[in-house]
């Protein structure tokens, strides 16, 4: 686990440099880049706010609008990937890293390896990346889920994560680098997303329970943020049947009790 | 439109002693009642604290546990009203009539020729009964109903629901009269729960532009709560398709924007 | 089990005569008995003459239509119930009872018993009886849900299920009496919502193992038709998790493939 | 519109001899050559033969099963194109052709144009195909998914359908050549599923209202069976929401009565 203040301040436990692959702990900074360059319109032409209660594994959009819900879930960030501007796909890959850069304060790489394993197995994704197509959400299916993949596999410590997170935490400010990594306004909007919907199917027992904007990842990352004070990271592999970690949703829980009464 | 501070300081605009029957914004009030009486176990048993994307008129139990998603949709809403511990109907609805005053400061009544119509009309809610009582989630369907039709028809001012909103802002305690309405440690879990599931299925929406714990009613009010500072509640007729007041959630969005600053 | 052939011949095997009530194997009778009352039209304005492939225990209207999906499950045999004429509900229970007994040959009497405890516990009924209600699909639910449960608990044999199949099997006449129970062109309706919905979610593998229209109630007894050869009908308690008869359904595949080279 | 009965006969009126391409009025034929190839539990793992009130454009799954409902739509229909043997693609496509051409009692020919178009743009077939993957109904989506796009392009007219057709009037003989395109036995199993599930979410009423089996292509053909008589094609391109030709439907429906008499 690793906590970063607002004020750049950390603490850590455990082994917080080990790396790991964000998965979909990454998508609430894609969808706060994406907010950023495009505007909320564009985007939410694109993808709802909304939580679901379809479980987890579900391929299912909105009736009502044949968008994604949310864009924390899959089909969610793979329409945000989709609207990445660039005009190749080595561009909008650019356009990601530089801006989970930002957030990170320091360069992130992708895990090759992984983005190659999941680009060859991922079926539920390409049906999902299909389906998008077929509603008119993304144009190009395969340059979005390669985005998307790519995104996924970004290696990041807890140290990183929670710095991420930290900078949602200072609406939009990079914590120990001073620099703006998002517009000032929009990071409230992007932990309200995570606060309803950020932990999949059980985001309202989390809200419950904890009470922080969170969003987890299913290699067991997860990233909780205390606006206006801290985030932290946690990571534990042993994820639950709603792809949250077991053992990070534990530690989390706890963490939100000691911190309450100063809140 | 009402407001009311922990402190009990009020500020009101337009017609805030006009009464109003309170419908399902006496959902998150009647849910922290059941909260204290019978505490978190017992009521989860009954009810789960899960968002839902289904529509408002939908009649659907969590499929994995064959219970209501959430306290704030009408099947919560009746399945807690089941649970309220009674003698017989008279002392059940006294249970909450009593606890509705410690929120409000002061006595409630029932409007009851709104209660005999809603009694006579409601074949939705009667049919979300059976289908708890099929599940073996209440077991006296008839006397859950009643009770229920009678919170719905409490009347109330907007300056009332903004004080019983402000109990939830100030942990339990009722500003104005300095009892506690709800033990320590409550408040927090119905804000959740408001966060989440309080506006249906534009509860998303709501959070992102709004981002205050709130729940509507179908009558046209809203109580939004600011955790630790204020409670606020509007009431105006006209409601959307999903039960919300159009012009109290534009109003609550703009009293949003002006008190953002302090946050 | 009991066949009996157009022409009012009977084979019988085991005990069938022993009486059990009729549970939804009424249903396409019923249904047979409002398209002859009130015309084709005025009956698919209550109830549509679509399979689902919903699980038994759904609650579900056809949304595009908010009718029920077809007259042979719950929802439609309700709807059905509650278009039947009547000045009062003696007179809806005799023009039932009537039509039964025109099928039948003779009288059938309601299990007054089994009438009873249904109608105390049946409360998955009861709520879709006021979902009925609240989508105008019925007028008196208390009435619909009576005449239904009556026509649930008739009694019957195995040797009577399979004249009053016979009649359908033979466009409506009743083969031992001569006397028409239905007119002409009808049967052959029902006989079609028999083959695509008649054995709930399990219709299309019935119609793929057996290949007779039927109808299965939850108490263990078929109704199959070969039309225009004979009637069969079969009774064992053991119900699978669709309500079907297990060893029913054993039964009517052996026969099936029986009478086949005679197709 | 073509009709050929099982002695060869034939009768047409209109452009019987214009080509169209097959579409889904292919997979009842497709269907019955995987049966004969693999036998009927083989195909079963792979699909189901439960009909579905879903509408036509869903994506789901039987839920139970995680198969396709039933081999008539159009993941059904990809699954069993899956499931066609073959060392390579073309031997697979082989074999399909060699099939129909049994059917047929002539060769038939992929309007190449129509596969590529088809073959470029049915993202919705993608994603079906993805979600098959991912369940492990199939092992190569893209082999499966060409297949299904060659299958539906074949160009076929009315005379010729109704040939095909005749085959499973006759039990699986061509009446023309005489030779057996299907073992004995297997064609009933075939009506009984075009029987519930051949017309998508309109199955019931097409057979409410016209009785016969039979299967449409979104091409505006339709294919349906008198059992043990003859079978009719008709080919008309408007189609309805639920994909099918609605003068194809009347056409039929007017058949249909004047046939019945001699039933």
């Amino acid at each position: 686990m690793a906590l970063c203040g607002i004020d750049g301040q950390e603490a850590v436990a455990g082994d917080a440099d080990v790396p790991f692959t964000i998965q979909a702990a990454a998508n609430p900074f894609a969808y706060a880049l994406a907010l950023d360059a495009l505007g909320i319109e564009a985007v939410h032409e694109k993808v709802g706010v909304e939580p679901t209660g379809n479980p987890f594994h579900a391929i299912v959009l909105d009736p009502r609008t044949r968008r994604p819900f949310n864009p924390l879930g899959n089909a969610g960030a793979i329409a945000v990937a989709g609207a990445v501007p660039g005009r190749d796909r080595g561009e909008s890959l650019r356009r990601v890293l530089d801006g989970l850069a930002r957030f990170a304060g320091e360069r992130l790489q992708v895990d090759l390896p992984v983005f190659l394993s999941e680009q060859a197995t991922g079926h539920r994704n390409r049906a999902i990346a299909h389906l998008l197509r077929h509603f008119g959400v993304i144009q190009d299916e395969q340059a979005a889920l390669d985005l998307y993949f790519q995104q996924c596999s970004v290696a990041v410590t807890c140290r990183q994560l929670a710095r991420m997170g930290a900078v949602l935490a200072s609406d939009g400010v990079q914590p120990r680098t001073g620099e703006r990594a998002l517009r000032s306004g929009l990071a409230r909007h992007v932990l309200a997303v995570m606060a309803t919907c950020g932990m999949h199917e059980a985001s309202g027992r989390f809200a419950f329970e904890v009470g922080l904007p969170a969003k987890s990842g299913v290699s067991g990352g997860i990233v909780a943020v205390a606006p206006g004070r801290f985030a932290a990271a946690v990571y534990a592999p042993r994820v639950d049947g709603s792809g949250n970690s077991v053992p990070g949703v534990a530690a989390l829980r706890e963490l939100a009790q000691r911190i309450r009464p100063s809140t």
